[in-house]
């Protein structure tokens, strides 16, 4: 069986990542990849890679040749030609922003302009398939979680289902590689301001994933808790290239297991997520290059309710273009793993 | 006026910053630089730096000629030899750990060996300016606050001494560049091991800055409050030579001025702290390569009992060398910026 | 069919590289994995990486399950493993110097003690497919090439087999990122030593790789010469983890052709020499995670004698690992490229 | 004595380096910094920096404060307002290419535009103090030296001044941090663009400063030579902040005494050239953070008529606004140290 691809936005980083992961994937090809602004070149005109794949402008890009339809266009610009696809019959895959958020006037709200089609949000899947496994394997729209949500989320699942929070106040401080910034030159991502600097951003409560992580960690608590869990999530800008690490701190109830067990027990069967074994910490080093979500669970000494998690990703993989391969592989029926080992 | 230096353990990170800060000092000059295992070859020799200083083993070191010693050897044995200098009638600013729990019994159980001279222990003065700046200028010998306790303590200092904890756990994500591990090879600090990854090491309340912050912390708070303050305190290794980031969360009473005046008002006689206006984010680049502490203030959207407090050092000035220099300067009767702008 | 492998060293930065390389290889299964320091662990707890392999001592290692081995121990103790190995009827490549250079005097000279094997060395085929393919293909032994020598050899082979050098003088300026290096610490590895400079080494032809590209350019080169062919090669360490740039300055005749028609030509049919367009100029970034040697080819403005090929590899991968499983997959009659995609 | 300094284009990466070094200066005071886009703003608010200094619009500029005014804009921008200091009667030290070429056809060759002040250009005295001193104690108009001439020149000097050159080719295999690519954002300075990556630019002859070392290098030559000395010049952006190291590669004449003596002897009395010791190789650590141009050579083995000279400085300070304060001291009899030790 092959799977036809086609992907919105293939010259940014998430593409080049797409691009790369499905060219080791056996069941895979690529219908076609589209550029706006490069339509006419070849990829590996664009960028330093060795991809010789033509570029289309989104007019010319063959729809009907493609069973799935990637966008990694940035949040607005997505939607337009999500919907594109999907008209066309379509299943697709949005790894920008435009369907994660079920409410149209949330997303108003924090991205400054009215959702273009907030008639297609009940359409769409929260593409983590730690959780919606079976909506996604029958999804059209699986709208493609955002690389610090999924550090996050997966962090604290098992502990929220379990109904384990003492406190609706969780603190997530995550450091991110810069590639999650996208590839358009700013001051914030010229190199001599980011290297050899460590720099927080849209901290007290002001990034956009905010929302996006209280809404699937407040679904996932079970019966109807007197308070909505809240985060205080911090973002830094790291010195490297990939890779996300998020340290959440919380205070739990006492449960039954430890908690590494409880994080083993909700997570063994799931191919992409690794548990780390008591006493080792998580780094993005064991993340980076790779699907896998790697977590580690950390009692707090003298202090029993408290306890930390670590979890990393690459954000270009697991938060981005290897998570969206996943999904697809879940929407095909294929083997979850492949082309990700 | 000149007051000659004296350096035990000169070849490592914070003895060659000490000795490029002394070449700015328009008061200082270098009586001897010691080094055990390079004894008889110059600094330059050593290090990639253009210093042509010769170096002595201590039984060679001219102490008399030294109006001050600065010790910037490890913990253990650096406490052996500020003990030969104190004898020898020196004034000795101490870098390591040795002299700053005031409690021996602490001190051996986080160091793993017995204090070697407990007596000393009710001599020494924390060298933190900010706060002892009086003790500090009449102390025969100043234990020089670790790197995390600085920026840590520096950037909790306000709200403490105005009692405006309102929870007395207080949570610190810390992350620093890579000098302050050292300069003794090991695979941690291995370029490609540390190199596009972010590690966090001794959290859950491991590791040994613990007890030196928390002592502190406890001290300035006025008044005998019910619990002590307790800190979950993250260190994480960054792919960065220099520089530490100490994001702080913690939850605060009610107060008559808002946080930032509040900051203001304490640090504005201070010549190292600076505090920036409301809507920046200090960030490493601001502080690396200064002897300033650079603060910034952060409430919480929607968590009016939250705030967020950023404190950024560079590891090896204010939060080593620089703050030696400083305390020296204070010791002596100097401009306490001398050598340091 | 499935060709079974074992691996000497798996725990250094090429054997962990073999090992990711051959989770993605459709035909390769990894019969044991060899370390004598770490044996009875497994290697996911030696480094960061997912690989949950069992390390067995190299009394352990069951040969006699292994179709071929690859050593990726440090020169010296690697040939006497690949000897064991070859005694029990295996198929050997051996990513380590000791069986590259064909004259056992050299080698002694260069690494500083008697070859352990010098018979074995005339059965040694120096493992570069773009040269020895057909040998590669019969051969019971493979000595690896160095990751200098192939990014300097493939940078020059078109030019040398054409009789084009115009002066038996070559300059190659190098430099290469730390896992070239290993995984020892060291204080030249040690990161803030590295990070934020550009260190030469082994400058004036001094290096061990100099012989073995000197042995290379002039086997390759046409009749008998005048004079033999000399290299100046100047490596240095770069502040990145992975990637190999070699700029090469030469002087050459008037060709038939120009200089980039002549290497598209030379160049054709190799799945894993990939030739820039005129204009454009390699860096590592186009073969950093990839198998491929990126070359561009440079005319010196008014001096038309005078060429410059940049010529880029991942060191751990067409320099190391990569190249080891392009030479297995010669050896077996696989596609050259499976696993290398 | 106190010099009174005003700073045209202070918010780039060498006019804050200039203020920074300024504040070191126990002659200078800064008189007025401008910015043309941040006018009415202090530099502290622009960049991560402690200088609460107000910036100007050039029409605000008071000029008859200044006793020099230095340049920091970019080339074509600058040669006006320079104009505009030289008619008030100022001294000026020019940063930019403007007045470094002699010939006005050259300029507009190379940089695309007519020079605007061709009459200017006799007045202009090319600023490297270790060849000019006595020209540049004298001169009103100043051209300072860009980063990649000022490492080349130094490190070729003494060999071109004693007439040892065998061939009229040189090459210099140059690498150098971002910031000498300026702060405006671009896809070459795009973090992700640069890190972990080596990146070779404008080779085979058409970088901008190849006709400003080659006028000084053929100034330099004793006597007249048959033919002009030719460089083959590769500049590479090398992922670091700051920093230049250039390796030369030459052939030299039999020489009375060996090239070290003669590199000791040409630089004996000068404040900021260091020449490392037999042996030692320089590195871009050496020179970070200093004005020094710090310099190794080295013999090639087999090859006497070789020489490999290593000359690292850091491009923003001996390559930019270090060697402009140098200048600054010669021109006002301050010395020449003050500021730069």
């Amino acid at each position: 069986m092959i799977v036809n691809v086609g992907i919105f936005g293939a010259t940014g980083y998430t593409g080049v990542e797409l691009v790369k992961l499905l060219g080791r994937h056996s069941h895979a090809r690529i219908a076609f990849a589209h550029s706006e602004s490069h339509a006419g070149a070849r990829l590996s005109e664009v960028l330093a890679c060795p991809f010789d794949i033509p570029l289309v402008s989104a007019d010319d890009a063959p729809l009907h040749k493609a069973d799935v339809v990637f966008s990694c266009l940035p949040h607005g610009a997505s939607a337009a030609l999500c919907k594109r696809a999907l008209d066309a019959g379509r299943r697709v895959i949005d790894l920008s922003a435009d369907f994660r958020l079920r409410d149209a006037a949330t997303y108003a709200h924090w991205y400054g302009h009215p959702h273009p089609y907030p008639d297609l949000l009940p359409l769409a899947v929260y593409g983590l398939p730690e959780v919606h496994r079976r909506e996604i394997a029958q999804a059209q729209l699986v709208a493609n979680p955002g690389c610090y949500p999924t550090s996050i989320i997966l962090g604290l699942l098992p502990l929220i289902e379990a109904g384990a929070l003492a406190d609706p106040l969780v603190i997530a401080d995550s450091k991110s590689g810069v590639s999650g910034a996208g590839r358009k030159p700013s001051l914030t991502t010229h190199f001599v301001e980011v290297n050899e600097s460590l720099a927080p951003y849209s901290i007290g409560r002001a990034h956009r994933h905010l929302p996006e992580i209280e809404q699937m960690l407040n679904a996932l608590r079970p019966g109807v808790p007197p308070e909505p869990i809240r985060l205080i999530f911090s973002p830094h800008l790291l010195p490297i290239s990939r890779g996300i690490l998020s340290m959440i701190y919380l205070r739990i109830n006492a449960l039954r297991e430890d908690v590494l067990t409880l994080f083993n027990r909700r997570y063994a069967d799931e191919p992409f997520v690794r548990i780390l074994p008591a006493g080792q910490i998580a780094t993005i080093a064991h993340a980076a290059h790779t699907n896998y979500a790697v977590i580690s669970v950390h009692p707090v000494a003298e202090l029993p309710d408290r306890v930390q998690i670590v979890c990393c990703i690459d954000n270009l993989v697991k938060g981005a273009s290897g998570q969206a391969i996943q999904n697809m592989n879940v929407m095909f029926g294929l083997d979850e793993t492949e082309g990700l080992r």
